[in-house]
């Protein structure tokens, strides 16, 4: 299993698209990678990138996948830690460090590191009982948020109670067996994300603040830069400099943020990984997120991030339908100011992220106006 | 042609989708309305409003119609307000004056007004010559904006020119015959509107500033409210207010604003007549820009204006394919929380606005997300 290359590979674990454009990077840096997916057919596998097919979950597989590796990063946060530790040998770095992962991974710690650090965060507590939850709707109001401290993302486990009745019916039918916490509902006027990179050497950089679109919790846009006041931008920065400084982390973190009509500032998740919302930066800015996150994981000094073109914007391409799904060639990609990325997901289901569009323009809006004339030149179609 | 009934009617030039929603709100206050349209399958036929069918540019048709009414409105600026002067009657009053008409469907004297009245617009020259457009690229940079004087809309008879090459090719193959302005490019961050009425008495009543989102000049979106500082947004509502009162307009004029980066304003354009950037005010205001309009032109008091819920969406149905076309029902449009306004319309092409759809919810955003989530429920067919 371990693969022929003069300098230690650098371990990915999850073969996913974050792996996939990941590996892109380093492949363009002359960087080998080392990929450990359980599924046969993955985006890292379609883009060629050498894989191990083996179960993270699995003590041997992660054994003998770690043998051959000095350096692991990972695409997602929600791996196995105490695994991790057995499986590791003593020369083996984890970027960024399991104790991050651990923390980032229960939101309840990942709200009290913020909190405790003096950021914004809307106001949460651990709750266990209904009596509790109704404690906090007293204090906060309604709608009260639940979310489940582990394992959420695209907001699976996460909670908007409207009202008692809402939370009785959650309480009755939902609750049993999980570990929750309760937070103040922010009616948000948009919402806000940064990436922030942290070198070995503690130098720090920020890309740009972009402005994501959701719909039932799933991004449909990135548009960058956020058209908000300079000192909104400014106090970002340093609010994501403080998150990965503390944390004292290595890579490619994402800050996400919502942001009020009376202009406030709260940050709403950590994930300490490339991230979705900075998929624009591989066109969007001199150098992209995924390549600055190989960057820092391989001790390289980080490269310049500021936008390539005065907007750019991304659009994500949603599954429609259950099944295998293909894409139809697009027939000029808004003529040149638009680029594709194109997952190869073997297993596709309405509203899963297939693939990205990537447009640029004179504003953000003006790239994001692009992004969806791209969009309606592809049609996704049943795999044959 | 004359229509019965006990009050005078309101006369509508024009029986497109504007004037189905004015005679829609027209309806409701008991108030006839009497629509002159030459087509003879419109909006306002489907929705069986009184429509004659007879053309503008026809003085006979002109004279007939006018002959029966006391009051009459536009759906559409573009008329010809010598044939109009000739035909009216004494009794005849028109709403907006045919004066505010036709400083407003010259585009040198729109912006001429709006600079002597000291609000903030692109800067902007009258053109004759290739040598008059080198000179203001001169002065304000490149790009150049170069605009027909009358009859544009939507984009049309607007010209982005990013240099002197665009300019030269512009020039040997486009601009024979036209009355032309150039203005200076401004690199906007987004794009806002503002619906402002003014009633018989003088009274003014402003709609919340709601933000639009174009592509290729055709409006995707309006979202409301927009998000800015409200001190920016206390700015538009007096600049609107300049514009109804120095204009002595009667009735709903739409202002179309840019907003840069760093928070300036210019104003983009007037229409003296309800807007698509209004048209969220159907379900979005406690009275809707056609019932306004409505109320307005008849000397009824103007009605409140302020939003219905926290956030508003309206996203437009454009044509997908040139033909006639038809809808399916949607199967549950947002589970109720959004609403279909389609037009009707006979003639269908490709970017075409076919109809609307409105959404609600806790934040602008929000209600965007579910109009989006709406449309996806609706598919165009060719008609059978």
């Amino acid at each position: 299993m371990a693969h022929a290359s003069q300098t230690s590979p650098v371990g990915i674990l999850g073969g996913g698209q974050l792996a996939m454009m990941l590996g892109e990077a380093a492949q363009r840096l002359n960087m080998p990678t080392s990929i450990l997916e359980r599924n046969s057919a993955s985006p890292a596998h379609a883009a060629h990138f050498p894989v191990t097919i083996g179960d993270w979950r699995n003590p041997s597989d992660l054994k003998t996948w770690l043998a051959s590796l000095s350096i692991v990063t990972f695409e997602n946060e929600f791996v196995d830690t105490g695994a991790l530790r057995e499986a590791a040998h003593s020369n083996l770095q984890f970027f960024p460090s399991l104790d991050a992962i651990d923390l980032i991974q229960d939101k309840l710690y990942q709200k009290e590191f913020l909190k405790n650090a003096g950021l914004p965060v809307p106001r949460f507590r651990s709750v266990s009982t209904m009596a509790d939850c109704e404690a906090c709707a007293d204090d906060w109001g309604w709608p009260l948020v639940l979310k489940e401290r582990r394992m959420g993302y695209d907001g699976k486990g996460t909670f908007v109670l409207r009202g008692p009745d809402a939370l009785d019916g959650f309480w009755s039918h939902y609750h049993a067996g999980r570990d929750l916490m309760a937070e103040e509902f922010i009616p948000f006027a948009t919402e806000l994300a940064i990436q922030v990179a942290r070198g070995k050497d503690g130098s720090v950089a920020h890309f740009p603040v972009v402005e994501t679109f959701q719909s039932n919790s799933i991004c449909l846009w990135a548009k960058c830069p956020a058209l908000i006041p300079r000192n909104d931008a400014t106090a970002i920065k340093q609010m994501a400099s403080t998150v990965i400084n503390q944390l004292n982390a290595v890579g490619v973190f994402a800050v996400e943020l919502f942001y009020t009509a009376s202009g406030e500032i709260f940050i709403y998740e950590l994930a300490p990984r490339v991230h979705n919302s900075g998929h624009y930066t591989i066109e969007g800015c001199k150098t992209s997120q995924f390549e600055q996150h190989i960057r820092a994981v391989s001790g390289l000094a980080l490269g310049e991030t500021s936008l390539t073109y005065p907007g750019v914007a991304m659009l994500n391409i949603l599954g429609e339908f259950d099944g295998q799904c293909d894409i139809q060639s697009p027939s000029s990609l808004a003529n040149g100011h638009a680029a594709l990325h194109w997952y190869h997901k073997q297993d596709s289901r309405r509203g899963r992220k297939l693939g990205h569009i990537t447009a640029w323009g004179d504003t953000a809006n003006a790239a994001l106006a692009t992004a969806i004339e791209a969009r309606k030149e592809i049609e996704l179609c049943p795999k044959k």
